[in-house]
């Protein structure tokens, strides 16, 4: 790292820190994207026409900052530890975007301000392609770096099963799969009855969130905490930090597809509400949801608070919330 | 286990331990899926509906069978090690055939003999069920057995990696991208050449199977090998056996497309040729193309007694020779 400002404990020293870890993560995934040599260039054209479409970073950053968090400002050495697990998180989240902006999905055409793989690639490439990076994240992960050192092997491991999770069933696609059966594009067999958008409760609109969006942003902030090798007592502070994270984040993510225009977004605004889905705002307002998302971001600092926990988690807390695209 | 056939070393036997490994790993599926409990019913449905569609599973009995190779015949200790390594290749295996048969890949409606996930469920739910069996599989290796020993720990992230770059852009995903493209199903920004079916050689032929089918079954018997500590020596000799398997498989598989009827084979006949496709058959004739089949089991066969290997996996490469659906 070429400045000292790796490990903020203000919100003036958060802008600078947030572009260091977009270029260590970006300079990452350029060298471990393909990890195999022999994959062929036009599967990896497309994995990188994703991958490098100049998003927030925001789940590899959270990696990062829960390991400065938890073991102080970084070394060459921490940062090996912890930027293998750091792309993975971006990996998996890039894939989600791809998959969901397919034509059976969201049919989105337009994404971080460029048209969407599926546009560019066709569909069997596009989905190709979120497949790859899926699978490239535990690739990653696992390979990087090489050693037989028990300890980190079997954080590795850990991290692995822990993002599994989130990604899975349990995790993300599960809460794509509520999110699709909720606007009626899921064929049930046996059954004729489709879930209304309208019937989604506050309660489940909560839950669908936690599994499409919290779950990824909980495993990458852990990831950070166990490869510094946290204790259980702070990796779960981590975790219940992330958890509220998430909420305000996609709060946030609501008002703003309410609010922001497509330029500003680089996606297409107000599909949300075009869809017919159920966001925040439309059930609660946009005051209140400012309320609830500001609620969520302190409760997230608590959480860190409470296990006294001090380091650029807090900071960046704060970023979320404040966020206008 | 209720018999003591676990261990074949002559074909008479085969048919009984073959039965044994398929009880075995479907009992295991049925249990591990899913993992997580709060997963949505919606995606546990279309998973095992896929899952569980009455498939050869001669990926998780590599995995066994190559386990019984190294270490002789099982215990219900070496089982609990190398069960969840076989469970997770199905479920890479299911995920691929779900998205090979979507409308964007592919398009066929039938598999196994049942229709296809996205027939059943609509393309959205089928490209999900895919992602989530794939990162269940990753959840399953990891997760299972239980165990803080740190042997156990790294073999299991040894086959996490090795399974990961099978499933991905230089495997099975690379394998799927160079047959859309060779299929004029991929759009290429800035180039209008596509790659003509034709042009295909029997070389570039032969290194597509190698990722689409190949690279799967070596990690799946490689893992089996891993799973009970084979030395590198051994594991070594298994990946040369599952490599030559692979290309046998597929040359037979390519056979029975064209001799096969739909009934036989649980799938459409004729596909490959409907397609254009490059197939064995095509390029050799099918005279040659049995000829080539049996060089390549004869040469896996060849590569395990070179290393002083026997058990199962020798007749088991019979059975793949001889195999009519």
């Amino acid at each position: 790292m070429e400045d000292s400002k790796l490990t903020p404990t203000a919100n003036e020293d958060l802008e600078g820190y947030l572009r260091a870890c977009r270029a260590e993560v970006e300079s990452a995934l350029d060298a471990w994207l393909p990890t195999a040599p022999d994959s062929p260039a036009l599967a990896v054209e497309a994995m990188r026409y994703s991958l490098f479409a100049g998003g927030k970073r925001l789940r590899p950053t959270l990696t990062l900052a829960a390991a400065d968090t938890i073991a102080g400002p970084a070394t060459a050495d921490s940062r090996s530890l912890v930027l293998p697990a750091a792309c993975a998180m971006e990996m998996i989240h890039t894939y989600s975007l791809i998959h969901d902006d397919l034509p059976a999905m969201d049919d989105d055409t337009l994404r971080r301000g460029r048209p969407t793989a599926h546009v560019v690639y066709g569909e069997g490439m596009a989905i190709l392609a979120g497949d790859a990076l899926l699978t490239e994240a535990f690739q990653v992960l696992t390979r990087w770096p090489r050693t037989d050192d028990p300890g980190v092997v079997g954080r590795k491991l850990r991290v692995a099963e822990r993002m599994a999770l989130a990604a899975g069933a349990a995790g993300m696609v599960g809460g794509q799969v509520l999110d699709l059966h909720a606007a009626g594009q899921i064929s049930t067999p046996g059954t004729s009855t489709v879930a209304d958008a309208q019937q989604l409760t506050a309660e489940e609109l909560r839950r669908m969130h936690e599994r499409k969006t919290g779950a990824l942003m909980r495993a990458a902030a852990v990831a950070g905490a166990i490869m510094v090798g946290a204790s259980d007592t702070e990796a779960d502070a981590v975790d219940a930090y992330a958890r509220e994270l998430g909420l305000g984040f996609q709060i946030i993510d609501d008002i703003l597809d309410v609010e922001g225009a497509a330029d500003q977004l680089g996606k297409t605004a107000g599909k949300d509400a075009a869809a017919g889905k159920p966001t925040y705002p439309s059930m609660f307002g946009l005051e209140e949801s400012r309320h609830m998302a500001a609620a969520s971001i302190r409760q997230a600092q608590a959480h860190l608070e409470t296990a006294s926990l001090a380091g650029p988690l807090i900071p960046l807390a704060e970023w979320v919330l404040a966020r206008t695209h």
